[in-house]
């Protein structure tokens, strides 16, 4: 266990997830782009601060990587003094962002070219899950890559699977992310058409749970439904964003997804009428307002 | 138990629905289009054949019915010869056919009018469930008129629910079949993304069975996707004329249902290539044929 794990990215979602592998006994070595983030957290455990992802690279055998989106994937791996610029051979990066698949296979490919080892091992679980150490995660890479980063993943996350070869960890959580976005379309027009046709909209929700249209959106988003709460959870702009990942996935491999692009403008409204930081169940407000609501007409 | 119950309407569903009812000790009065349909039934148990629709309303208090379509059952409940003609103040008509919100409500005041009782009651669950007796049905009307439905409601499904006045009936099955077509669509856009990025399609469903992409139609058409193997199941065309009826009833309550227009164009594409009668889930072959498939590039 006196393995040095780096972990650069610590937002919402990294800092929990940092903090788990520090609680189980990991000696961390932590970057941050606001340098003050990495600070606070190393004075609550056993871990250092370095400068750049470089350093983070050149002091450890593992770095975990958890940031926005692609762009900052490739700067923080491939950049200037970027992880690839201070890492040593047999050495493993693991990026846990959602990010693209073919940047995926890129680094993977640059990084095995200097003997590194690398996964795509994106996450779904939330930052309630990150905080739990309950995520779901799905890694793409080589089966000795995914074995060695395992005990880390077990740390912070409670189903772990290897899905394949590198970048197939961002296609089954861009495929993961097309699915919710359409289920969350699906039950949106439901209880739409529901309620403006006189029906309760928990009538709605309990008769299509007990058949083939039942799915977990229903379950886990019927308090958000039902009262129109639409605290997040999950902010329907990092669903967008990861729409947008895999929409430029399916150009990239030629896929048609239509589901997915209609999800994808209309998220975009929801972002143009301020409700980006909503949570992603707010699609109902839009086909709501596309329809009009029955008590609008009724008043 | 001697209630004497007509039914109307020995098609792939009507008949194991009536055949259960015989079983259960009813006695049926039968009518079908295709008379010959309703002698072979009547054979098999205590039952008579009429030769119109107001002949079955002449001899029973309850008439229940199970047609194709909305113009059937206009014409089967409405027409010159059809259960209104013949109905006695106080009887009860049934129509468990999957029809039009507007009609169903439209039939149940008429009915009213001349102190005759409506339900529209819907159910899901296939020809499977309609053997069984374990279908689900979701009925609108009066509570009166339901709870004097029920014995009968109990014999042919396991979930009966009365969901609120005439109409809601049918304004569920509606919203039920919006949410399965977008949950297929979602199913095959995922299963089309991973395929063409090399990802083994058991592992894309595996994994997002554990999270909140999780729904019914990844477990019951599991094999469907994976094999290949579209024999009906719940037939597209079928499918297609819920979705009709869905869009019909988004017209006249006025809302927007942009998903499950997307799907009724896409299995009206599949009916012109001649799939009409293949399992719903064979809307992953136009998925995959709008994106090409990776075997037929790699060949």
């Amino acid at each position: 266990m006196p393995q040095k794990i780096g972990f650069v990215g610590l937002g919402i979602m990294g800092r929990p997830m940092a903090k788990n592998l520090m609680d189980a006994g990991y000696e961390l070595t932590l970057h941050n782009r606001t340098r003050e983030k990495a600070e606070t957290l190393a004075a609550e455990g056993a871990a250092g601060v370095a400068d750049s992802p470089r350093k983070v690279a050149e002091r450890c055998s593992i770095v975990i990587t958890m940031l926005p989106g692609p762009p900052d994937v490739e700067a923080v791996v491939a950049g200037k003094d970027g992880l690839l610029a201070g890492a040593r051979e047999n050495s493993l990066i693991v990026d846990m962002s959602t990010s693209s698949p073919a940047l995926a296979k890129d680094l993977a490919r640059h990084a095995r070219e200097r003997g590194i080892g690398m996964l795509d091992a994106p996450v779904s679980g939330g930052d309630a899950g990150a905080i739990e150490g309950t995520l779901s995660i799905m890694a793409g890479g080589s089966e000795e890559d995914f074995e060695r980063a395992r005990p880390l993943f077990e740390v912070m996350g409670e189903t772990v699977t290897h899905v394949g070869p590198p970048g197939t960890g961002q296609v089954v959580k861009a495929a993961n992310q097309v699915v919710v976005a359409l289920a969350i379309e699906a039950v949106s027009e439901a209880l739409a058409l529901g309620s403006k046709a006189g029906v309760d909209p928990e009538v709605i929700l309990d008769s299509l749970s007990g058949g083939l249209a039942a799915n977990r959106v229903m379950e886990v988003k019927r308090r958000n439904f039902l009262e129109r709460d639409f605290e997040p959870g999950g902010k329907l702009e990092f669903h967008r964003k990861d729409l947008v990942i895999a929409l430029a996935a399916a150009r990239e491999y030629g896929v048609a997804l239509p589901g997915a692009a209609m999800v994808d403008q209309m998220f975009g409204a929801l972002e143009t009428k301020g409700r980006g930081s909503w949570d992603h169940s707010s699609l109902l407000t839009l086909i709501e307002e596309l329809s009009g609501r029955k008590d609008e007409e009724d008043a």
